[in-house]
Order: structure tokens, then sequence, then C-alpha cells
């Protein structure tokens, strides 16, 4: 089945303390496109400028990415620059240029209104909302946000929150938005705000997921790697892959069903830290998915007692 | 099996945002002992002065702990005080004083020296060392460690780290010994400096298993806590919980083994940090570990693709 994908479409520049690299294809549409399509048809939704690489939408093509939804207008493509420091983990902006992205109204394709499964990547509620509007059956949706909505745009978000079926935000987001300093508690109450699941991720420490229902909790360790090139996107990758993961099949959205999307969104994400950008992704197969994830499984696991 | 266990016996005053305690039961070989004593005898090694009060002696007593290798010296027992911040993650030691404690040479009874299993908890090297030497026959030895020994004491922590078969420490420690920011490379590089198993514990995030064979990895999660009281001890119990189940059986020590015994230890610990001092040990069952052992395996396994 399906999945509408919404969000930014940048071009990024990125430094860490060993690489930097300019016009590399960036934003939450990007990252969390290329992921889903690894298992379910993508239909994306963004904006670029004129200026826009050629190589880029062959990327999107490549994958069989459904680009009607893709406006082209004049002008510049949204530009972010961002630096590593070198744990990997600590990042600062250097800059953002909003260009055509400030201006951006979403008008979805005749082609996508019926399309069960939606995206809503991280951009400000009010545009997610926008997207949700003009879907005529949704059967699951699922957003992202970040810390300068929770801030700045606060009763829209909640709005949203009220609308969606997941919410994926991280651990901080997660404390700001509840002023609950527990992660359990705190995906407790985002789960009373609206959605049946909720997940909070750790970045380098995993994911934790949350269900309405008693019983329905899951902690999903972080793939342990040796070797981080790029962090950039990582969790635009992991709601794509759990969102192209839901899509995959139309057997019932358990809560088993929901772990394995996170299971896959997290190894997904795994790989895309392996180089910049989306390069890791160039050759990734499901192949390559399949064996890191029953890698994960026997690292993770273990027996019975005694 | 019998465990020998050594290291601190404190007085510890343990502040949080919440609450306020003195005069708790404290110490390395404290919290090891009691959590060992769910799966193994112990025979503990410390000292204490003449202050040391009657009832943390009795909660030893309780557990059929082997006091004959407790030295009670005229004098003040090792005090420690330290404060927690909101978040109970973040540490600051408000005073320590040494008193008996600065001068201790452990002596092992006669009924010590051919004990099989030993847990050398965090103390000087040179003292880890000196008990190592009177065993005449260990079969499995333990040590833990911390950054004062890293930097002032690394010679003597080198040797040490060279004769035994497990080194426990945590993440910031490990990239202290060895310089390497990758917490895996890490791992691997003590593996190289003698012990069969090393594992790195990463606080509220779990801990990293690694042995010397190839495959030898394993990622142990937290298990996921909604109150956290008091985090004093959590590395001493995690310690003497795997220790204790390791000479709980006589069963071949494989890989397989190890980790059900970080699991063990982990959930141990869980537990403890949910009250002060060792509270929460004194009502707390092998059945309860059992319990939580289950659960923590229900949340955080997960199944196979698709």
């Amino acid at each position: 089945m399906p999945v509408v994908i919404v969000g930014s479409i940048a071009l990024d520049h990125v430094k860490t303390p060993m690489e930097e690299h300019s016009n590399l294809l960036g934003g939450s549409t990007s990252y969390a496109s290329i992921a889903a399509a690894y298992y379910a048809p993508v239909q994306l939704v963004g904006i670029v400028g004129t200026d826009f690489p050629k190589q880029h939408v062959e990327l999107f093509q490549s994958r069989s990415i459904d680009l009607a939804g893709l406006q082209i207008v004049e002008g510049k493509t949204f530009r972010w620059a961002g630096e590593y420091f070198w744990d990997l983990n600590t990042r600062k902006t250097l800059s953002v240029e909003l260009n055509v992205f400030e201006h951006f109204k979403p008008a979805l394709p005749d082609s996508y209104l019926n399309t069960p499964y939606a995206l809503l990547g991280n951009i400000a509620p009010e545009v997610q909302l926008q997207v949700l509007e003009q879907l005529k059956q949704p059967k699951f949706v699922v957003a992202d946000t970040m810390d300068i909505w929770i801030e700045n745009t606060k009763e829209a978000l909640l709005r949203l929150i009220s609308r969606v079926d997941m919410l994926i935000l991280n651990d901080a987001e997660a404390r700001q938005l509840t002023g609950q300093t527990s992660l359990i508690k705190a995906g407790n109450q985002i789960c009373g705000m609206g959605p049946k699941y909720v997940a909070i991720k750790k970045g380098e420490h995993g994911c934790l997921l949350f269900g309405k229902q008693p019983g329905e909790f899951f902690s999903c360790g972080a793939y342990p790697l040796e070797d981080i090139h790029d962090p950039t996107g990582a969790g635009d990758t992991f709601a794509g892959g759990l969102v192209g993961y839901l899509a995959s099949s139309e057997s019932e959205l358990t809560f088993e069903k929901l772990k394995k999307a996170v299971v896959v969104g997290t190894v997904l994400a795994s790989y895309n830290v392996e180089a910049f950008s989306m390069n890791r992704m160039q050759s990734l197969t499901r192949a390559d998915v399949d064996a890191r994830w029953a890698q994960f499984k026997r690292m993770s696991h273990f027996g019975d007692l005694p």
C-alpha cells in the first residue's frame, strides 16, 4: 500500500571532525522517502527550487518514488548547514536559508488523496495539518516533530497530535512537551493526548515504543556501530522505514507489527549514518536489512533463567 | 560455589532533589555482597570502624554473608556524601572521609583462600592485586574500576587488568582507558589487554558485553524504570549480581551464561535504585528477580521479519 510523505527537501552542508561535504541531498522528506521506498510505494510531497540537482531527482526516480507532489518553483532550494563535534552526538546549526520552502503550501495531487498511510515528516504543524486534511481516508498517520514546534506553535502541534495514530519525537522533546523527567511517564502521557502509539527516540541509545493498551511497551536498543560518519537524517530514516514497513503488508496493525516496524527503522537508520547524506543507501539492499536484523537480534536477545 | 568480594564499606549521606538520608549502608563491597548473595555464598572482605552500626552487620548476617574477612578496627568508618541532580544521572561528591579505610590491607582468612570466584570491587588496583595474590586457585575473577585509578594508578591498573578474567567499567572510563571514542573499539581493545570478557556499563542505557572469541558481543538494554530514588551502588549491585550468578552453578562458563549474568546484574540494579541504600533489597526475593527478567525479555525481544 502507498505512503504519502511530506516534509522538507534540502541541500545540506555537513561538517564533521573528519570530513566536510556540500550540496548533499537532505531534508526530512528525502531521508524518509528513500527509507520507506525499501518497503512500500512512496508518494512524495515537497518543494525545491530550480537549482535542485538533477541527480537528486534521479535518485528518487530510481526508487520509483512518485514525484507528482514535488513542486519545482523559481528560486533556490532550502539550504541547511551543520557541524558535528567529536562524539558525533552534539550538533550545531551553522546556517539555515529557507528560500522556496518558506512559503510551502502542500497541494496533494488527486492520485494521492485516497492513500491510506502517511508520514507527516518534521515540518510546521500547520503544514502537517494541511496535508492531513487533504487525505480522504487515512488508515494510519504518523507525525514527526521537533523542539521548535513545541516551543513556538504548541497549540497547532497539540491539535495535530490529537489527530494522528502515532507520534515520533526524541527524549528531550518528549520531556519538553510533557514536563516529565521520566520517559515512561512522558510516553504514557503523550498517548493520552490522542495517538495510539508514541515512539521516543533516544539517539544512539535506541527507542521506546508506547501503545495505549495495557502491556504495550517496547524498549528497542540501537544497533551498535563502530564507525559513524554522518548522523544527519537518522531520525527521518527511522520514521520512513517504520511507516514503509507498516504499509508493506495488509496484515492487521498489531503491537507486534509496530515493534517490527521500529526495528526496521532502527536498522535502516544504522546503515544510513555509515556514510554522508544518503550515500550508504545507494547500494543498500533489502537483503542487507534482513542480515542486520538477524545480527541485531542475535546480539540483543537473551535466554531464560537459570 | 562461594565468591570472595572485596571493596569499600561506607556510611553514606545521599541527597536527591526529593530526599536526603544519612548513615546509609554504602560502599562497593556492601552493594555487591548483598546482590551476589541472591545466588551464591559470599565471603566479604572489608574494613569498618567501631562506629559501624550493628543493624548493617545484621543485614549481612541475614544473607548468610561470611564476615570472617571483615576487619572492625578502632576509629571511624569510611564516609561518603553525595548529591544527585534533577535527572538523577549527574552526581556531585560533597565530601569523602577515608578514616579507617585509608590504611586498609586486606588479609584473607584461611577459609577464603581456595574460593574459586572473586569480585575485586572498585578500590585501588594495588589493593585488588593484594587480594588476587592471596587466592590460591581462582577460577573466575572479575574486577571493577573507576576514573581515579585510570588517572592516578594506571600502571597498577594495567597489571591488574592483564590478570583478571573480566573487567567492568563505565563508558566514560572505557574511553579514558583506551582513547577510543567508539565503545565497540574500546571494548575490543580492552579484551586485548588480558581479560576474556569486558562489560562496559552505559548507566541508564544498559551495558555492552565483549568476549575475546569471534561473535562474542551482547548489547543489553537497561530495564526502563518510571521512578528512580537513589542510583548509588547501581554499578556495584550489577557486578555483584553478575558474579553471584556465575558462581551459582557449575555449568560451563559460556558466553551465553555470561549474557545471563549481565541480565541478572541489570535486573538487580534496577530494583536497587528504586529505594535509598539497600532498602529495596530488604524485601526483594529471587521470585521478584525472575518476574522482572521475564518482563524485561517481553519488553525488549522482537520477532522475525517480515
